[in-house]
């Protein structure tokens, strides 16, 4: 685990959800001074843990002096051993953008770093109890989604999807909804032909091999509109739904299950998760955070990494 | 009232929604033979109106052999009667776009075709007693979405939503929250610069103007990160939210009402409501469409009718 951001709310969340967590002791990755006021603020005493400090240089003034420093140094230290196999599993608090980016850290967020540092393509999903969604595309401006939209991109999000649905949640004859990338999945080319040039011919081609890899079961429907698709999945016709971009996935994950959203990263050689949630200065240090995302992140994280030693 | 597409449900939610409502008789443009059926289907009376079906031309072969001749003459002669003066509110069953384009309506949809017949600039409003959503652009290919995103609508979009949540749902003072068109609202501009360029200046210059014709009460608070917009308008933070584009105001309205969703249409001289869904042919004909939106947007007609006419 990471500590996060030392001014958000990721101390915060995670001392309460290790003292909510019956689990083994994590490995914290993180400052000691960070890591004691969480438990001051709590009134808790410190939970079991392994707590590894990142190196610090000569220079370095202290986490809550230099948080973007303090980020980077422990992110990297915890990716790090990830890699290495040290972990079974990642889950990161929050990160401050301006101040991370200031250290050093040239990634619109975590997913992407991780993807760099693993060398590998991922896919970003929101699991909840009621609603999981994957997207294609993650952090683009409006107007650069729809070339975005690639076979290859799209293909990678739906492999990626149904083989965690099969390996990480159980579902055996995985059941998976594409959303179109335009209105009304582009209305047979009224509104648009990525639906017709693109989505549909990538998804006829990427299905024999999902069956050949993962069963017989798979069903892959779409590309269907956007604006009934998710209400069908909550109703439980699918298992999951592949969202075009950022906002389609976003807006009923967080209309859903905002509190048990979590956040997962697919295609990592481990398991990562995070809340779904950001820093949220505007209550840090309060005691008022609301540790529901990150339990449900801590527990994601335990499920899976046991799911994947068993398979 | 239209009967709309004779081949979809709309014959059998208009006859459901007449036989619920207490009000007015309203006029029904349609054809005779489409009511009766629909009637018959029901297996009640023909409810309370005054009928007026559409002239036919000597080679009209019936509402049910020639639907978009059908669909195209009851609504052409609806809009005239609504443009006349002559009725106060104009409710619309669904049409069916393949059909009612091949009989030479060359529109998107109701919306579009009305704002073009009264000359005036309208915007689509989707009303539910839990969430209001206006639009700024309606459809629109994706990748055309961000160029669309002017000044120009942006201000009409605000404009004529804050005068009907003044004029038609009674509210004092108005909090309208306007959503980002780009994932975080652009983030400062790391994820797109419209919102900087557009809409925070358009946001500016237009609130002195409303707030001198619509009180100083009125709020506007936006760009705002669309993921989190829709959950805190639901939480009573705002009364409506001015969207970007169809499928971010669709996906919430959908989810959390469909089943009471109006789409109403600001700007016209007459008020203008339809219910939110489709002529859904998989059911037609079969008595098992529910009329909960139509009767909605019939009793919302009646209600916005009796408002502005009391104002």
């Amino acid at each position: 685990m990471t500590l996060g951001d030392p001014t958000g709310i990721g101390p915060e969340v995670v001392v309460r959800g290790l003292a909510h967590l019956h689990g083994p002791p994590p490995v914290v990755h993180g400052h000691r001074e960070v890591l004691d006021r969480a438990c001051a603020l709590l009134g808790v005493d410190q939970p079991a843990l392994e707590l590894r400090e990142p190196p610090s240089p000569a220079s370095f003034p202290g986490p809550f002096e230099a948080p973007g420093q303090a980020q980077l140094a422990a992110l990297d230290q915890a990716v790090g051993a990830s890699l290495a196999g040290e972990v079974d599993a990642l889950v990161t608090a929050p990160i401050q953008k301006a101040t991370i980016r200031q250290a050093g850290f040239d990634f619109p967020g975590h997913t992407d770093y991780l993807a760099h540092r693993a060398g590998v393509g991922v896919t970003m999903m929101f699991a909840s109890p009621r609603l999981k969604v994957s997207l294609v595309t993650i952090h683009l401006p409006l107007a650069q989604v729809a070339a975005a939209m690639t076979a290859d991109r799209l293909t990678l999000a739906l492999r990626q999807t149904a083989e965690s649905l099969v390996r990480d949640f159980c579902v055996a004859a995985p059941r998976i909804a594409v959303a179109g990338l335009n209105p009304h999945a582009g209305e047979a080319g009224v509104l648009g032909h990525t639906e017709q040039r693109v989505m549909q011919p990538a998804l006829a081609a990427a299905l024999p091999d999902l069956r050949r890899a993962l069963g017989e079961g798979v069903e892959v429907d779409g590309p269907l509109p956007a604006d009934t698709i998710f209400r069908r999945a909550v109703a439980g016709e699918y298992d999951a739904v592949v969202a075009a971009y950022h906002d389609q996935a976003l807006i009923p994950v967080k209309l859903l299950a905002f509190e048990q959203a979590v956040n997962l990263t697919l295609g990592l050689p481990f398991v990562r998760t995070s809340p779904a949630h950001g820093t949220a200065h505007d209550i840090a240090w309060t005691g008022r955070a609301d540790g529901r995302s990150m339990i449900a992140a801590m527990e994601l994280a335990v499920s899976l990494a046991q799911a994947r030693r068993l398979s």
